[in-house]
């Protein structure tokens, strides 16, 4: 059975000692650049600068004291390995992260900033793969998926609930989509709460396995895309896609340039660092490309975590 | 008679209905970086993206009806010149801006953007002054100094009043500090409304006049200063300086490598566009010339002008 809004405000409750509630910003300038009344629910204020936390913190604390005693697996190099390492260690337990030993020197030191114990491999899925089912007969650790998992789903969902109980009547919420954890969550969310309302997706032109899967009625996996948007390389979940298929109303994709210039726009305008991938659904307005002029627009700041000396613009 | 609590309050009113009332933010690992618990109240946020709107629309509204429908003037290139034109046009009324001929382009356009009438000047303070002068006999406009003006530092004093509205039991409150207008009105009202808080300010190393100011009692002027801080370049006013001289405990200088490195971890921690000026408030923490460990510190946050195209890390 899919997750439903129960789930998720059950996840809202177990999340709230640890998780920032995140503020909901407006700006007059983006307004009228965008032609819409925009909601940045700002997730590139939550703890690790993401809202990955909201679900890898629901998956940490779904866990019985049994399950948590042995920890928690997952291979990553992005910013669930980050989130999954800080909810760990606030519960107190071990999270075994797998990176490719060519990840950033900073990605490698925020994980283990966060406690977690990393065990390096090369940098293939094949790799990663069998170093984490290794990990998991050797420590009994439970294995966290960072979006095909029913807690981390639910999780992400937090974010829009926030939303939507902090702006009354938007018609149009936006999230970017990668694998699909933050859009379903955000999906059942937003659909349950307000009937009629348009959950929309952005996601980058060269990238586009969610939009072609949508289109293909299955799931297309995502092969060696390029993107600067580099949270959105994933393919689709099996428990993802059915989600999205039946709660999204499109998937819109968002080129190269036009992520770069939303991301520019609202770090200049709003004065808040947003990640491209956040910019992805910026984008989504930016490009125009469907018209959602004069509407109440919420969009899910994904995250704020960039490389400050390897800016796109 | 200097500026009162009052004034600032009456200020607050005025400007209620046209600037923003910024957040308070606060993030953990900032906390244990500084070892202290820090309270950002971000004008980063406040319209122009700087503190400086309060100011200029305290005295554009404090104008009589017949003073105001011959409009205001200043010279400036920076967010002063912004934050009066578009005062000015809320108001309905002429902003007539001296800017340098070789001011930056983008803060050309943005003051133009917000409807200023821009006279151009040789890059020279007399024929800066001289320029002035002249458009204020021609028009009969009210000049408004950026700093050394008693609206201008009520104004800027709402910053402070907020910050101590919304966080009870500062202990200390921190802003920078070039023409003293921020400080100055940060003083009164913390001072006021909080007997024994320690108000003390950031400078840059490189543009210490108002620290050697302070040590000489009475005002040094800054020459050719150059610091990243460009914000603050000025020299303090003869309203500003006895107000700072009567109610700033110290003023705290910063090295330039302070300024940046303070900059980009606030940048990359905290997720929000501060400009070199604020970081400058942020060095003081930062660079832990002074002990102020384990107390509760406000931090006016003055702005989040920057270019991004010319960072300095």
């Amino acid at each position: 059975m899919p997750p439903t809004l129960n789930d998720i405000q059950k996840a809202a409750e177990r999340i709230q000692p640890y998780a920032h509630r995140t503020p909901v910003l407006t700006n007059e300038s983006l307004n009228q650049k965008l032609g819409a009344q925009i909601f940045l629910k700002c997730e590139n204020f939550q703890k690790v600068g993401a809202f990955k936390f909201r679900g890898a913190c629901n998956a940490v604390y779904s866990l019985s004291a049994e399950e948590a005693a042995r920890g928690v697996c997952t291979h990553s190099s992005g910013n669930h390995a980050q989130a999954l390492a800080l909810a760990a260690k606030m519960r107190g337990i071990p999270a075994y992260i797998v990176m490719p030993d060519n990840a950033p020197i900073v990605k490698k030191e925020a994980v283990a900033g966060y406690g977690g114990i990393i065990t390096f491999c090369e940098p293939t899925l094949e790799a990663r793969e069998t170093t984490l089912a290794k990990i998991e007969q050797e420590t009994g650790a439970t294995v966290i998926h960072p979006y095909n998992n029913e807690h981390v789903i639910t999780g992400q969902g937090t974010a829009a609930l926030e939303l939507l109980e902090d702006v009354p009547g938007l018609d149009v919420i936006i999230a970017p989509v990668g694998g699909g954890g933050l859009l379903s969550g955000t999906a059942i969310a937003a659909t349950e709460i307000r009937k009629g309302i348009r959950v929309i997706a952005g996601e980058p032109e060269t990238a586009d396995d969610a939009y072609r899967s949508l289109q293909a009625g299955k799931i297309i996996p995502s092969i060696n895309p390029k993107t600067v948007a580099d949270g959105l390389l994933t393919s689709l979940g099996e428990l993802t896609f059915p989600i999205i298929q039946q709660r999204v109303e499109q998937i819109v994709t968002v080129s190269e340039a036009g992520i770069i210039a939303s991301m520019k726009y609202v770090w200049e305008r709003t004065k808040i660092i947003i990640e491209p991938s956040s910019a992805v659904a910026i984008g989504v307005l930016w490009e125009k490309k469907i018209d959602l002029s004069g509407l109440k627009v919420g969009v899910i700041i994904s995250g704020g975590n960039v490389d400050l000396g390897k800016l796109p613009f």
